[in-house]
């Protein structure tokens, strides 16, 4: 497998090749293979001039086909086993509208490769200590648009970003490793909770609703929802009481603020909450100008330890599933 | 008060006198004035072929300001009162990136207006009955971008649309009067759930959000998230067991089946489904190549009868709250 550096250029590079007009790009996917586009969207979202960025998930992207969707599309597409029908048919839609599609899989030959004009085939995760975090699902999407936005408008801080990569492995390592104990105390303290919000701002929100949606609801049974620290004043705030389970990713950079001020207010209403703090655990280490875009990865690799810890002290392993390898549906 | 037809088409044709070539369009707002935008950000994400649409809570927009802002940018603004600090603050930063403002309000006058080129004062809905639902915050989002898009691109059923408005309030009082009954049997079954999942896709799905954030957590202080029907499959379905109180807003139109997909799956395995279908209960009156974008205004309409059973069944009136109005925050 060549690095996902040298891969991306090559794959963006080709793509431009044949289409110097690419304007606008879709990541699609259903559940964490949407999500884990996240920080990509969100670096886009933030950095480009002149890009337009799409986040579908995969059967609105079929069945709701964007208008604006063509020759000058990038469409960017995951699926773990490369079998999901939603994905799949997605990609299918997207080259049948004229657009380029980049697959994303651990499975070589699955069908989202038929529908792909560059395959990536990532690193699975399931013993996450195993794999360098700068070479998973999630860290591919970041390089393909970081690729996209150098070789299209250029990026000031490229270089930046791509040192970030490369330190990415060891920052994360020591951060989980600083994390071990937390992780069981916060196992003991939520294990019986019958909700749990996941919070979270700018480049963690992601993170957080990956949270909830993949590891709570589907890995745990545990009922959640996401919601993003700057939204919890208008609104979801109003759920907050003695006790109260928030588990709060608070990221570095531009939007730190929005988290504080979150963090104070559950804190003066006595809100129960489990603090992830990027800035406490080590992202610093990465450049200042680039950091913010790498916090959304940082806190999925920690939370890794914490939904080990949690689904021990729950006797629920994350293997565990009512549907999903089950049933038809 | 102008109609709101005359009134968008003027407001954008100013705009576009004095910046010919807007390229994007940003919806800033918190809470419930950010999910109003969702069925106008919906309609440009499924119909505009060349516009860019950003979607963003105010503080986000403030601490993470996208780098595309500029003055080929519009930003469309909303606050209830004019006053939240962080929209005002939004749209300050719009401006001072030289990006033309339009501000949403009900209050006349307010800070938002200062720094808004252009005002809409839109009728409050806090007796909804006495306000034409074409009239309300979210339907003037909507007008905008229907305005935006016949103004720069063209849209091909612009007319079938402003029919559509015109015939919006009769749809939505005979949709009203369908499910009193409805409501009442609602708000006696899901009185005493401690969490429910609201669900939805395509252009229901922000209607669906807006009901966990504004009603179920902030008003009545149920436990909630909301799910877009396609990700269901992906993560949270496994939290479904017998009786696992769901309510799901069914749209017409294109992603019609994957609600339909979601309330086979419900069904089957025994969760509590509240079912609004925007078919049965009269959204096919309006023209079929445009009942699809307002299908979150009519179920958000049809809610309000269902909120105002469910407050009175739980003896929790709707403007009941712990922290707004109350604390400094």
């Amino acid at each position: 497998m060549s690095h996902p550096h040298q891969q991306s250029r090559q794959i963006i590079s080709a793509i431009l090749q044949s289409r110097p007009a690419i304007e606008r790009v879709y990541f699609v996917g259903c559940g964490g293979s949407l999500t884990g586009f996240y920080p990509a969207k969100y670096f886009l979202d933030c950095e480009a001039k002149k890009l337009a960025v799409g986040y579908i998930t995969s059967n609105e992207f079929v069945h709701a086909t964007p208008q604006a969707l063509g020759e000058n599309s990038l469409v960017i597409l995951a699926s773990q086993q490369g079998n999901t029908p939603e994905t799949v048919e997605a990609a299918r839609v997207a080259r049948a509208k004229g657009a380029a599609t980049v697959g994303l899989t651990f499975a070589p030959a699955s069908p989202l490769c038929e529908h792909s004009d560059e395959v990536i085939e990532y690193r699975w995760a399931r013993y996450p200590e195993t794999v360098n975090p700068a070479q998973q699902k999630a860290a591919y999407g970041l390089w393909l648009a970081l690729e996209l936005l150098q070789q299209t408008e250029g990026y000031a801080h490229y270089e930046a970003m791509v040192n970030a990569f490369e330190q990415f492995e060891e920052v994360v390592r020591e951060g989980q490793r600083k994390v071990q104990e937390d992780a069981q105390r916060f196992a003991q303290a939520y294990k019986d909770d019958k909700v749990i919000y996941m919070m979270g701002s700018g480049p963690s929100f992601g993170a957080a609703h990956q949270q909830s949606i993949c590891i709570l609801l589907e890995m745990q049974w545990i009922n959640s929802a996401s919601v993003h620290s700057g939204e919890y004043f208008h609104g979801p705030f109003e759920i907050t009481e003695e006790g109260t389970p928030f588990v709060l990713l608070q990221s570095e950079g531009r939007t730190r603020a929005l988290d504080d001020r979150a963090i104070r207010f559950i804190r003066q209403y006595g809100g129960k909450l489990q603090l992830i703090d990027a800035r406490e655990l080590g992202i610093n280490a990465l450049p200042e100008t680039v950091r913010d875009y790498f916090c959304g990865l940082f806190h999925t690799a920690l939370l890794d330890v914490y939904n080990l810890a949690l689904s021990q002290a729950r006797h629920h392993p994350l293997t565990t599933r009512r549907y999903m390898w089950k049933v038809e549906y």
